[in-house]
């Protein structure tokens, strides 16, 4: 960046879903990254969930010097004001519920914050994009689960769902939802690998309507020209995307992961409802030149400004429009009752 | 009460294993009982325990005119303030931790204060009073959940446990520990039911060296005399107890129950254990006449006065002792750390 760049701005990042360890968390504090929102659970029971938060306490605490949990936006600021990374927490799959809506605030309680509905195929809650057949939210256990997760404080996210899903949460949540990570089919094309990942021209709108955010997304199999997208294409595509939704609509949703081995990709598309994929397994993307890890987001701020978004729009879509999101839809709808006395 | 009576003493009850329900809550306020350890689980595992939890969620909501949650002392005083009953959770057996330590942290979060070693039987981190044998504490698992405990701010109870497994407790716990409800054995006799769940001269001397406080009981099957001990006697084995340890190491706890269909009684007595009783099944016991719910602690109180303790004396016996023990125990050990910035 040039000596007359604006000061630097908080960027968050609506997903990433990497094998958590202290090297993440130092390519975080090399990209000048705030916040993100991570991946607690996919296929998960409640059990191994608990599990899980378990080994992500032990990694808080000893990684005291780069990271520290937040479940409100003011730990968030807080965190970013001591000069490290605030994480906040997530799932991708609302299986730790299992078929308890009980189980919604209990999450809620142990910090999590964040939760898709159905990670790409039909659950008890919601329908996704794998799935051939365009089924929305269930009338019972879909639409409680929603009206719990408004209630206690947990965004819904609806990034991997099917297009009908979608409109479905948006209609049945009091309280405007995510997509933390997915892009513009109309801008991307459809000729992408995982191309009904990727979001409808009016779904989009009908989400910044509400009050929604969009998370775009750096995964090479949803972005247009995959693996070889360039830089410009992907700001490209931020100014399109702005365009059509508006500037508070629009943020970042990296989906980001790295560390795993590559059995892991096997528990992501065939969990344990399978002992076969939903879909080829083709390996690990190769991420594209530009983001090679959340080190190199300096690059895609510096993009931006010279693609000419102003400052005031870069602090948006970095990070203030889902600050914005989480500083309300992180608060249970009758805050008072949470506290003791 | 006379009309010369000092202002009443905060009452707290370190033990009642109630099916939870509205009625009990009303006794308590009934009884000006300021304070009382609830047990969520004995036999329960982690997945159950969360259903629990998630049950006491609804209970506090819809009992908030009469009850609230405390997590820490500050929140007792609070909740007592405003003319309700605290609520503290804990468990009356380690089982919910079930083989995993980073179970105990998960529980603390939720809000679980105080937990049993065991109830009763060998599990395994201690071993239980219907046990011929006089094991103590197991060397890996039962030694690392007491320091993690210690760790966390969970306060360990052995009121259940062997003799071998208290002292050792008191031994490898670096905190204070509980004996929530129990009585004097060599007050008592040994000529009683349950004789194996009282508790020796030296063990109580040993737990009162250590800052530890113990609850004595109305449990008919553990007092002198069963169901038909009188109040006189029951206020002689307080006075008896603080000659022996001293009048800050004595509390209530009164290990009521009430609103169990009886079948309950195998579950406490079998878990899925045994398909039979560890001990004959003679149905639920008669509660004294001056103890017939919790709504009578004024007779207590009263009778305390008639024997001469000093309204100091009643203070400390009838719940500052408690409270002494849980501001500092239910703190973590570095308090700094679990704050998010």
């Amino acid at each position: 960046m040039n000596a007359s760049a604006p000061r630097k701005p908080v960027i968050v990042d609506a997903l990433q879903y990497n094998k958590p360890e202290r090297a993440r968390f130092k390519e975080w504090r090399d990209g000048g990254v705030s916040c993100v929102h991570v991946t607690l659970a996919i296929w998960e029971s409640a059990r191994e969930t608990l599990s899980v938060i378990g080994q992500w306490n032990r990694l808080l605490e000893q990684n005291a010097d780069l990271i520290a949990l937040a479940t409100s936006v003011e730990d968030v600021e807080r965190i970013v004001a001591s000069g490290r990374t605030a994480i906040i927490y997530g799932f991708q799959d609302t299986s730790p519920f299992e078929d308890d809506i009980e189980l919604v605030e209990i999450f809620h309680q142990l910090g999590v914050r964040i939760a898709q509905l159905t990670y790409n195929v039909q659950n008890r809650v919601a329908s996704g994009c794998w799935e051939p057949d365009e089924n929305g939210v269930s009338k019972f256990f879909g639409r409680n689960v929603i009206a719990e997760m408004n209630r206690v404080g947990m965004v819904v996210d609806v990034s991997h769902c099917t297009e009908r899903s979608c409109f479905d949460a948006i209609e049945y949540s009091s309280r405007p939802i995510a997509i933390t990570h997915a892009n513009p089919s109309e801008f991307v094309g459809t000729d992408i690998e995982l191309n009904r990942r990727n979001k409808s021209t009016a779904l989009i709108k009908r989400l910044a309507e509400t009050g929604g955010v969009i998370g775009l997304s750096m995964y090479p199999k949803i972005m247009r020209d995959g693996s070889n997208c360039t830089l410009e294409t992907f700001v490209d595509m931020i100014a399109w995307t702005v365009d059509l939704a508006g500037v508070d609509a629009v943020g970042f949703g990296t989906d980001f992961y790295d560390g795993w081995p590559e059995s892991q990709i096997m528990w992501w598309r065939a969990g344990r409802w399978s002992r076969e994929s939903a879909v080829p397994i083709k390996g690990f993307s190769r991420w594209p030149s530009w983001f090679q890890s959340p080190a190199d987001f300096p690059n895609i701020i510096e993009a931006m400004e010279k693609k000419g978004f102003s400052s005031e729009e870069i602090a948006k879509i970095a990070g203030q429009n889902w600050l914005r999101m989480f500083r309300e839809g992180f608060v249970p709808l009758s805050a008072a009752k949470a506290s003791a006395a």
